[in-house]
C-alpha cells in the first residue's frame, strides 16, 4: 500500500489551523505520515479542529528539530516550490511527480519525503539542494501563492490517482538497483566535503557554493546503495593516500 | 480566455471562512466568477481574511436567492459530489471532467457552471438532476469528506490543467449545434410538466419521480438551442389540441 511509504514533511509552519487541514488533506487521500520540522505552534486547538476527523494524523505527526531527522530513512526526496528560482534541479508538474512516486513505490524498500516549506517563504536553497526533484503546481502568474494545505491536497490527490491504478512489477529487478537512503547520501556528502577540503580543493570557509554543485549533480543521478559504497571507498582511499 | 466562461456556484456555505478560501483557491488557478446561492453569512471579515488577496473575487461575488438566478446564461451545468447517489447520472472524475469543459470552451458561446453543495449535505437531488454530469473526487472511503474550498482546488487546478493546452478549432461548426442554456431548458421543464398535467399523465401532487426521470433523459442528451424550440413547439401544439 503506498500510504507507507509517502510521508509529508511541513517545515516550520506558522499556523496551527494549516497543519490540521494538511492532515484532514492527506488523510481524504489516504496519506498518513506527517511529519513536523519546527513547527510554530504543536499541538494546538485550531489544528486539531480544522483536521475535522484527522486527528489521528496529528496524533501520529513526527516532531522533529532538523530535516536530518525527517528525512531518516528516506531514499527519495521531493521538494515543493512556487518560486521557480536559478536552482536548476528537475522540475515536474504534480501529475508527472506522481506518476515517478507510483514507479518508486514499485520497489518497496524506496521510502518518498514531499517537503512544503513556510507559509510565507517556502523551502530555502539549502532545503530545494536536498532534493532529487521539484514539484511545481500551475497557478495563475499573477496571483501564485497557494494555501499550504491546498498544496498538499493537489499533490496527495494526484499520488491517490496515480497509485490506485498502479501495476506490479518484478520488485527483484528493482531490489539490484536499491536507491541509497537521505541519510546515506548526506554520509556521503560530509565524507566527499571532508576529503575535498583535506586536498584543498575546498576550503569550507570562504565559498559553499562547490558543495551545492555536487549535491545538484549528485541528486540529479538519483544514487544507489551500491554506487554510494564505491564512491565512498574512493573517498577512503584517497584519504589513506595522503 | 476560459476564466470567464466558467462560473463556481456554492450553495448554502455555512463558513464564511470556506468561501474566502474558495475565492483564493480560484484565483490561483485563473478563476474568477464566484456565485453563492444564499450563504449562511457573507460578507464577513473572516472571508476576506481567509481569501488571502482574493478579495476582487469576493467584491465581485454574484450573490443569489436560487439556483436558478445563479445558473442564468450557463447551458453546461456539472454537479460535485462526494455521495455516491442512487441518480445514474453520468459520474466523471476530476481530470475527465477537465477535459469535457475544455471541449465545452471551445464555443465562446457555451457558459459553465459548477456545483458546490453544503459543507455537511452536499448536493440535494433535485439540485443534483439539474446536472449534466457529475464529478466525483476519487478519495479514501473511510475518510471521503473534503473541505469546500479543497473540492474547489482540486477541481479547478484540472481546469487549469487541461484548458491551459487547449487546442482553438473552428468555432462555426460548434455553433450551429449551440446547446441550450440553464433558464431556456428550465422553461422547457415547466412547458413539459404544465402539459403532463393537462393531458393528466402527471399528477404533481402525488409524485415528483416522474419529472425527475425525464430531467435524466434529457440531461444527458445535453439539449440544443433548436431541439429546445422543436420539444416546445410540440408542447404548444399538444396545448393547442386538447
Amino acid at each position: 500500500m503506498f500510504t507507507n511509504k509517502i510521508r509529508i514533511v511541513l517545515i516550520e509552519t506558522s499556523h496551527p489551523g494549516n497543519i490540521g487541514a494538511v492532515a484532514r488533506a492527506m488523510k481524504n487521500m489516504s496519506l498518513n505520515k506527517l511529519y513536523l520540522v519546527n513547527p510554530k505552534i504543536f499541538p494546538n486547538v485550531e489544528a486539531t479542529a480544522r483536521s475535522a476527523g484527522a486527528d489521528d494524523l496529528l496524533a501520529n505527526a513526527v516532531v522533529t528539530n532538523s530535516l536530518d531527522d525527517a528525512l531518516k530513512g528516506c531514499n527519495v526526496v521531493i521538494g515543493t516550490s512556487a518560486r521557480l528560482r536559478n536552482i536548476a534541479i528537475p522540475l515536474l508538474d504534480p501529475k508527472t511527480a506522481a506518476t515517478k512516486i507510483n514507479n518508486y513505490l514499485l520497489n518497496d524498500k524506496n521510502e518518498i519525503a514531499i517537503l512544503f516549506g513556510r507559509e510565507n517563504n517556502g523551502l530555502n536553497n539549502e532545503e530545494l539542494l536536498r532534493c532529487n526533484y521539484h514539484i511545481n503546481i500551475p497557478t495563475n502568474t499573477d496571483f501564485s501563492s497557494l494555501n499550504l494545505a491546498a498544496a498538499v491536497q493537489i499533490i496527495a490527490y494526484e499520488i491517490k490517482m496515480a497509485c490506485d491504478n498502479k501495476i506490479i512489477i518484478d520488485k527483484k529487478i528493482n531490489d539490484d538497483f536499491a536507491l541509497a537512503s537521505a541519510d546515506e547520501i548526506e554520509l556521503f556528502y560530509q565524507h566527499l566535503e571532508k576529503v575535498l577540503t583535506e586536498i584543498k580543493f575546498l576550503n569550507p570557509k570562504r565559498s559553499t557554493k562547490l558543495m551545492l554543485k555536487l549535491r545538484r549533480l549528485f541528486n540529479r543521478a538519483q544514487l544507489e546503495k551500491l554506487e554510494i559504497n564505491i564512491l565512498r571507498g574512493i573517498l577512503t582511499e584517497i584519504e589513506k593516500k595522503i
